[in-house]
């Protein structure tokens, strides 16, 4: 039995990862794939309850290095107890959110120097990397609009637009780094042509040797 | 003004340090001393619902890094958002437990590289240190017998006599490295016999230039 891939979903609020994993793992049960479904921050009670934490709107300010271990902490718990043993039975993971989420949300969003989220990406992770990283790219107006349309916010959704412009560009930043394992989706375009993008993906990546 | 001083108390369940944390401080309100008196994990808030967080017994086995992200998260919350202000404020600081705990509990009890660890306390405190360590020191029988004579025990007290005394052996590692800043104090002798030895102690780390 071959191990199964790691697929992330990223991008900033709005911007359709939700809608976009759903039609990645119905494509994958359609190639009869054997598939599991989570998300970051959390993916285990334990890790869910740190995402609590985490998302939870508070008068006490969160330092930066608070809010970047808790992230990771949640991140050890999923890797460790439910990605990898999923990824070793064979099944693939699609993930809502991975470190790349950290490195664009607490790095480019709140100015945690990357060497820092590097230092933890490797005491947490050591080499492991997901396979494929999904990114969902779109104005930042066009998915904060769609964000304030689901109603309450949390702590990050009530960021300003520069966070956000910061997130994305970061993100963008990093796509283009490594172009072999990130693939930028246009999430600006309707809908029925975003998931055509994303199903036609899924379905190189399973036909890849 | 000067910059208050940074005391410690650590040692393993049931040596008597929330009593001499007590102790401690009456001895510096004594002498006028300005004072304020916290513990970890916890001391804000949010920091104590992570202290509840790692402390609750739970079916979801808690991986290594998970506790010891959790255990700088919320040390980093603790340190920015109150022990600092009130150091710069020309306050004493008395901590029930620090990092020299996550040395001894995590590296020495669960056996997490050292490396790792001082890796996280330089990311999370740079080169702030405690200025005193008050480090009670007692058979881990002693402490145990003490510990569940108080009832309900937590995730930590529910480990074995064996993890209690790695715990030991670390934290008595660490005093002999530095016995400038770390004070063995013999918790196994009669309560009045320590508290007189705290109370001397903490009258001399005033009276120092």
């Amino acid at each position: 039995m071959s191990r199964g891939q790691f697929i992330t979903f990223e991008g900033t609020e709005g911007v359709g990862k939700s809608t976009q994993v759903k039609n990645a793992a119905a494509t994958l049960k359609t190639l009869g794939i054997d598939y599991t479904v989570t998300r970051e921050p959390g993916g285990t009670p334990m890790a869910e309850s740190i995402r609590e934490l985490l998302l939870a709107p508070r008068d006490e300010p969160v330092n930066d290095i608070t809010e970047l271990l808790l992230m990771f902490a949640a991140r050890a718990q999923h890797l460790y107890t439910r990605i990898l043993p999923q990824l070793e039975a064979g099944r693939w993971v699609l993930c809502d959110r991975f470190t790349d989420a950290t490195f664009a949300y607490q790095g480019g969003g709140r100015g945690v120097p990357a060497e820092r989220i590097a230092q933890l990406e490797d005491l947490v992770q050591g080499s492991f990397r997901p396979d494929h990283v999904i990114l969902l790219d779109a104005p930042v107006e066009t998915g904060m609009t769609r964000a304030r349309h689901r109603g309450d916010l949390d702590r990050f959704e009530r960021e300003t637009v520069a966070f956000f412009e910061r997130i994305r560009q970061t993100y963008l930043d990093r796509a283009s780094d490594d172009p072999r394992r990130y693939h930028i989706v246009d999430a600006g375009r309707p809908l029925e042509t975003v998931s055509h993008d994303v199903t036609s993906l899924i379905q190189s990546l399973v036909s890849q040797p």
